[in-house]
């Protein structure tokens, strides 16, 4: 069933000498499966078919491409328990998770489906002419979004099916009407064939031109670097570590023609727990806490590392009841044997940082690739002082720290590095008297939680994930729910266009119905021609 | 009135030794006025004092703000003939365009006034909770753009107002609740006081924090270097030429945080004739383009450098006519020595490339920093093969490239760099003729004119003032019209935030009767609570 081989367009072709293997970290074994990386004729010739198959992709309209992305949903429903078995043998996920994923990935091309098969996203302004306005006439304009062009998108290691193959960043650049050349994630290259053909038969089905999509195997950088300094390719997009994204970003910013990189990297998302939410229910929050730390391994972006509190008997007490829950979880594997190979040297290097006692740490012994979760505690002044103790361990491994005072813990948040999220843990009307603290975290963050926990990324038009770097590349776009769509778009303006020649969402009778913008009022009303 | 000094906030100040004047170009002479350059003390200090301002006018009303930015426009008028002298003798420009630029200034800073008063522009979506949703519940998440911080605006030497101290970037960014330093440029920098002095007293009539506004004076590269990699600069705007638009693009892309760069930089705005279209109407195509090529002594970012036809006898007609009118303008002042050097150079450069053919070189004396129009002429197949070709000459200079057919201007128009427009100019009933090169010149421009020409930039919600790079550093932004906000804001998520606290824009009841995305709907209504 799996061929190994690269999808370049419609073709599968693996003439390169490199090959690898995917790795089951439950079993601790590789998968039999041999995959060959993607050879650099192969990346050109995916890209040629990607800048071919623009000139007609731009132009599909909103309802082909709905078509295409919910026959890719079906397609990939279609694979049933063959994806979902090849899902959990490479990541060494349950298989719970694996369905969850899936849904999560059918509902996100459904909702680009839904987006561009109505048709309001292009964000359609029109401003009339005003052929007698003194000094000068004034021209008809009309603007709406249009497609950047051919885009990479690199698959993430901790969401082979959510953020990959045909993830949230693939389903945003298609349904913007931007071809997509996917730098499959070496850990899944199972689930990426898999789901690669299911685009590929999906575009085939629906009269998509061929190199709307291709895959690419890659063990190495190699190919990743390839693409991103093609100069045919126009935006990436990418879901990992900060070395990795930084390195993208940078060779993107370093091409004759500099291109977009949205990378949503690292954070270790701060939880603020304020006094009187400790006295209320500091037992409760120790719960919540300790399973949101140890979900999925801790293996989720937005994985809180990082939990800031007032200094005292009350906060020595949650610590207490944390490192106690948290031992009690019964740990769990981790994607492959590289990321706990990292999570524990990791965890070794902010251990070895001084002034910091560990609070927790499973010492009962593992199955191979199992994580031993770890809790530390270092005084305010130490983290403060201590950059190295800002850095994400990526895994079960959280850090509270005690801070003097209600000053001390503001510059501890004004001073940290940008963050998808910040959560706020209040008692009773007790979030009012700290306005300041929160404004501090509201600039540090791009999404911030009230008495829950940063895990859970609801996908829907409200969510931001994304924030300051260097939780992202540009805090200006979200990668996760329908405006992450914006990432691949741009403005476009005709000046004084036939109304003929003008594309369907700018027409004077506006025949898809959608809400435009027309001199400054929200309107699904056709313009009326003065004959 | 002049004292040459920094705004640094609501201070003036000139610690520095390095000097400088401004030049009067119709006179040919410095002007009396001193101009001190900014140290690293007053740039630091300046920074400091904008961080400062952002924790409080983040938080300001859009009311407020468009009391401010409606004030600053109050007082660029009350400056009067100050002002509109001032200009003229820094710029040699005459003075109806000293009063159309203020006008337009004007009418920016209204513009964004009453975008803020109004408020739908943060763009609030609401997703209510579901509680009850199975598997797990729905939380409940709201959404608005913030503010990302102190940003930098580099003024233009072509819009000594409408797009330098008060222009487009400053209101933009300001609206957006972002505290500006302006990084004056050296050959307006007594129109650059004047209006920073109407900035910040109306910054200090309205109550905005001191630091919301700086202004920087400086002759060389040194101000904005240390500017653009400061850490508290979150964003930087920038109109300009490649060169230095590059330069800040890869300053702010190589910071331990890299920085979002809008540079708005060289285009040579190609103009498309057709066939059918020179045979209807040739000589007054040849008219209007004259006058487009000479308009502000070609010191336009619109300016068109490069008109495309078929060859022929046709073309050839149009040539000689084109020749003809632009030999007929009166040549005008540029803005400095500086330009006109390198206006001269530039062309010389051009001039001296193989197999072109100057049809056109105004000859007869003119005063000292007067330029002469010229237009050259070159085969398709030359200019395809010659990238020196296609690089800007900033003046009234334009190039007649005479294309073997359809499928070379096709190519030539693929091959352009990226440019802010272009223009197609059809006769009767042609242009459904040419989709295929409509389509090319849609993906290489960010906005195309039909039947015009691309001089006279409207400011309306329309407008796309932007373009694949080097057009632009960024496409997926406007810099001109109210869109342009959105180069200096970031979506920002609130999680179950309790309604009091959430800010006014996204609380149930909806005070400021904004429109927002409320579950999927737009609408004005507020939120009603089941309770």
């Amino acid at each position: 069933m799996i061929s190994g081989k690269n999808h370049i367009g419609n073709k599968l072709s693996s003439s390169g000498s490199t090959t690898f293997n995917t790795f089951n970290p439950q079993l601790n074994i590789e998968n039999d499966n041999i995959f060959t990386e993607a050879t650099t004729e192969e990346i050109n010739a995916a890209v040629t078919l990607a800048t071919k198959a623009f000139k007609v992709f731009r132009n599909t309209s909103g309802k082909q491409k709905a078509n295409f992305l919910n026959t890719i949903a079906d397609e990939i429903l279609a694979l049933d328990d063959v994806l979902i078995k090849m899902f959990c043998s490479e990541s060494g996920l349950p298989e719970e998770r694996a369905k969850g994923e899936r849904g999560r990935t059918i509902g996100q091309l459904r909702a680009f489906a839904d987006l561009v098969q109505e048709g309001s996203w292009v964000e359609a302004m029109i401003d009339t002419a005003q052929p007698n306005r003194k000094p000068i006439s004034k021209p008809d304009l009309r603007r709406m979004m249009v497609p950047l062009g051919p885009v990479v998108v690199f698959g993430a290691s901790n969401f082979p099916l959510a953020y990959s193959t045909a993830g949230g960043d693939t389903a945003a650049a298609l349904a913007a009407g931007c071809p997509v050349i996917v730098k499959s994630h070496p850990m899944h290259a199972g689930t990426g064939e898999l789901v690669s053909a299911a685009i590929i038969n999906a575009a085939e089905r629906t009269g998509m031109p061929n190199g709307v999509f291709s895959n690419l195997n890659s063990i190495g950088y190699n190919v990743g670097i390839q693409l991103v300094k093609h100069s045919e390719i126009k935006a990436v997009g990418f879901t990992g570590s900060i070395v990795g994204g930084r390195a993208l970003y940078d060779l993107a910013s370093r091409r004759e023609e500099p291109i977009p990189v949205f990378a949503e990297m690292g954070s270790i998302n701060p939880v603020i727990i304020l006094p009187k939410a400790l006295v209320e229910r500091g037992e409760t929050l120790a719960k919540t806490l300790a399973g949101s730390i140890t979900l999925g391994t801790g293996q989720f972006c937005t994985n809180p590392g990082l939990i800031l509190g007032m200094k005292g008997g009350d906060l020595s007490n949650f610590i207490k009841g944390l490192s106690e829950e948290i031992i009690r979880v019964e740990p769990t594997c981790m994607l492959h044997p590289n990321i706990i190979g990292a999570y524990e040297r990791n965890k070794v290097n902010a251990l070895a940082q001084s002034e910091l006692t560990v609070v927790a740490d499973y010492k009962n012994d593992v199955k191979t690739n199992y994580a031993r979760q770890t809790i530390i505690t270092v005084e305010g002044k130490t983290f403060l002082e201590n950059p190295n103790l800002h850095q994400e361990v990526f895994g079960p491994f959280s850090m509270v720290v005690q801070c003097e005072n209600k000053s001390q813990l503001e510059t501890i948040i004004s001073n940290l590095e940008g963050q998808l999220t910040g959560t706020l843990i209040a008692g009773n009307n007790e979030a009012e008297k700290f306005s300041r603290l929160i404004g501090a975290l509201q600039n540090r963050v791009g999404r911030m939680i009230f008495n829950g926990v940063p895990t859970g990324v609801e996908v829907c038009p409200a969510m931001v994930h994304g924030g300051p770097y260097p939780a992202s590349s540009d805090s200006r776009f979200t990668a996760v729910g329908i405006h992450s769509i914006k990432r691949w778009v741009r403005p476009f303006s005709y000046q004084n266009w036939p109304d003929n020649l003008l594309p369907v969402e700018l027409k004077n009778e506006n025949p898809l119905g959608i809400s435009r913008v027309i001199d400054g009022v929200q309107t699904v009303k056709s313009i009326q021609l003065e004959n």
